[in-house]
């Protein structure tokens, strides 16, 4: 009987792994998980599919033509294509049952029918936190969230990188007392700056119609420099009477100044007035993280303050900051770097080859050895002794227990470390010692 | 500005949990996965949405029916109804990076369009382990089985569960020897006797146009009962002459006597001869797992041997084994049954409640304790102590540090048991060791 065969392949755009991998990703995803309930943040878990006019309700060109969506029957779907949305849903829809202010953490897929390109992804990974206020909530927490970002990156195995912030308000109110109207216009323009330079954003600002003369103010304005309090000091020495643009110094002087007692050290932390964040609702603070050594990578950890979580389905104001982390997009660019690599990822501590026909003594083993909360595997297969090394060697486990009719006889047990190459006869008390 | 409200809600048969729940629901997951890793089974994710060719192979009406289909561009998606379809695909596709026999575990969220009823669900997690060979995989991985399922319901907190097996070539050969040409019919309907009853089996047997001796054959056996090894005597007592059948019952004489090597008291593990399982692919040991006080449950944990996993996508021959646990289901009955409940399910280990403008020196608290492992929150928004401390109690958090004048000035922690309302004044090594 034969019959078709489909080639089998996934779409592109999507990220499959093999184990190894997988086990170094799983491994990233559960450092993050740690670090967000270190922190006091909550999961939550919302579904894949919503309805399309609650992911819609923003609107807006992009996201409209990147959405999955479709029908079921009569009903209108979308996949979800960030887990912002689905949390302002979340926090609007249980408002009664959830106790203010809330943090929450979320990690799950989200999907963007993006044009597939190396690097971008169509179902991709976001670990969000957020803590959202009950009508307000204190700049202090803006300070908090650059200690977590610090705490995750450092257990990453991350060293040198680079929390920059800056303050929307300050922005806002500098652009105010220059008398533009668009600000949100001139700070997409200066988003641009580490794409474009200072040159291809003189020329963005010249096409919107501004003046010489405010373009030269801009210009010295996002050149101001310095250690964190020496930007804060001139900033205020601009002498600026705007009041959001005094409330923004005031922000970041305090958020600078709280994000030092939260353990963030200064070498990890840095006022950028040039970080403006494309997304029009961040009305705070702004994070963008950078690796040290790879700026190409661009920011592995972004987010900030917003006034209006969820404005589209409850009247409750809900502000908030936040951040997101894109996974799946930083472990293809750490792998593409070679900042990471699979060897030496074995979950699997040890694995019993039985010798001969000396296999119920090695299940027996295996089982001793798992009630001790070792991970153990047993050869369960006929085949011959090198194959069965050779097995434990492919999936790079560590150790392996031999079995045979010397260790049944003496009751001993054989441990080789794969490592080395080097092995003992040991009790089962001895092994399970250095196997814990 | 007045704007349009969008009613904040899921669409019926997803689940989504407050934050307590979803606590215990990833605890569970938690669970599984280490068990899942504990006997050697690896990670992989796959994605959710793939070519509806690949997914739609094998074809079949029900499948058909409740997949989620649609077009993006020219391209025919669907989202995947289970892991076994994505797990043939995957090993046919990564079919020369893997090491056989191939254990891997995938967790994940899968999608039925079924129709909304209660304890029904759209979207599902699933919790897999395969077992898969090269050409081969021998008959022991089946005793392997129990072992995982028996572990992973233990450290879940349940006691009386029993996992009853039985294997299809058993069946097969005895249906052969009865003369019955189809003899997936007969298993369909013994399948159902827990649901339909003995009487409901001889009827739809008979509307199949069976003979009444044979029916009466038929239910004899089905009727065997006893201890695992009883039961397999009598099976070698009835002194069938058939190939299929003696293999059967030699596999399952087998698999009994390892169950027990690998660890499965005899107290939850059975023979159960009326085990068939719905699915035509199974070929051999089928599994089945109830908890003993709640039938109405249904299986809580069910799988089986099959011969051919992956024949749709490549011409390699890939037995496996496997079992799946449907955990969205089982947590929706649980809670029902109330056998869960959320209570003492504190992820945040203790808060730190600043007393007026001690602030700086909760800060500094938290990250001295965050920096030990320690989940920590402090109260950073101002208001009322009362309000602060029934901040604590909502979350169910079990510690609260209370920072103030006094210890500041003493350089001590003010440490609360919420649970008992003690509170004691102690030094930072102190209130460390008491969290930890």
């Amino acid at each position: 009987m034969s019959k078709n065969i489909i080639k089998p392949s996934i779409l592109a755009g999507f990220m499959e792994l093999t184990p190894p991998d997988q086990i170094l990703f799983n491994r990233m995803m559960d450092t993050i998980r740690e670090n967000y309930e270190r922190f006091g943040f909550l999961p939550i878990d919302t579904p894949v599919i919503e309805k399309a006019e609650i992911l819609l309700a923003k609107g807006g060109g992009e996201t409209e033509k990147q959405i999955y969506r479709f029908q079921k029957g009569d009903t209108d779907l979308a996949l979800r294509f960030d887990l912002t949305v689905p949390l302002a849903r979340y926090v609007a829809q249980h408002y009664s049952e959830l106790t203010f202010p809330f943090r929450r953490y979320h990690i799950g897929k989200v999907y963007r029918g993006e044009k597939a390109q190396r690097g971008r992804f169509r179902e991709f990974y976001q670990c969000d936190i957020d803590i959202i206020g009950n009508g307000k909530l204190d700049i202090i927490n803006d300070a908090e969230i650059p200690s977590v970002i610090y705490s995750t990156f450092k257990d990453l195995g991350f060293d040198e990188f680079t929390i920059k912030i800056n303050n929307r308000k300050v922005l806002k109110g500098f652009f105010q007392y220059l008398g533009i109207e668009d600000s949100q216009e001139v700070l997409r323009s200066i988003d641009k700056l580490e794409k474009i330079g200072q040159e291809g954003v003189i020329k963005e600002l010249k096409e919107q119609g501004l003046e010489e003369k405010v373009i030269d103010e801009i210009i010295n304005f996002i050149n101001i420099k310095g250690s964190n309090l020496e930007i804060i000091e001139r900033l205020k020495a601009l002498n600026i009477n705007n009041e959001i643009f005094n409330m923004g110094v005031e922000e970041l002087e305090l958020v600078n100044r709280y994000v030092g007692l939260f353990g963030v050290p200064e070498e990890n932390f840095s006022i950028d007035l040039t970080i403006a964040r494309g997304l029009d609702y961040y009305t705070g603070t702004v994070y963008e993280t950078f690796l040290d050594n790879y700026p190409d990578i661009g920011s592995i950890c972004s987010g900030g303050r917003y006034d209006d979580l969820a404005g589209f389905y409850t009247k409750q104001k809900l502000p908030g900051v936040g951040i997101s982390i894109g996974l799946t997009r930083l472990f293809y660019q750490l792998t593409e770097a070679k900042l990471i690599k699979s060897e030496d990822q074995s979950l699997i501590k040890v694995i019993i080859i039985p010798m001969g026909d000396y296999l119920e003594k090695s299940v027996e083993t295996a089982s001793i050895l798992r009630k001790n909360g070792i991970n153990t595997q047993v050869y369960l297969e006929k085949a011959k002794v090198g194959k069965k090394f050779t097995f434990a060697d492919k999936l790079g486990i560590p150790y392996v227990i031999i079995i045979g009719e010397e260790e049944v006889e003496k009751n001993f047990y054989t441990l080789r470390d794969m490592k080395t190459g080097e092995q003992e006869l040991l009790t089962l008390e001895e092994v399970l010692n250095i196997l814990k």
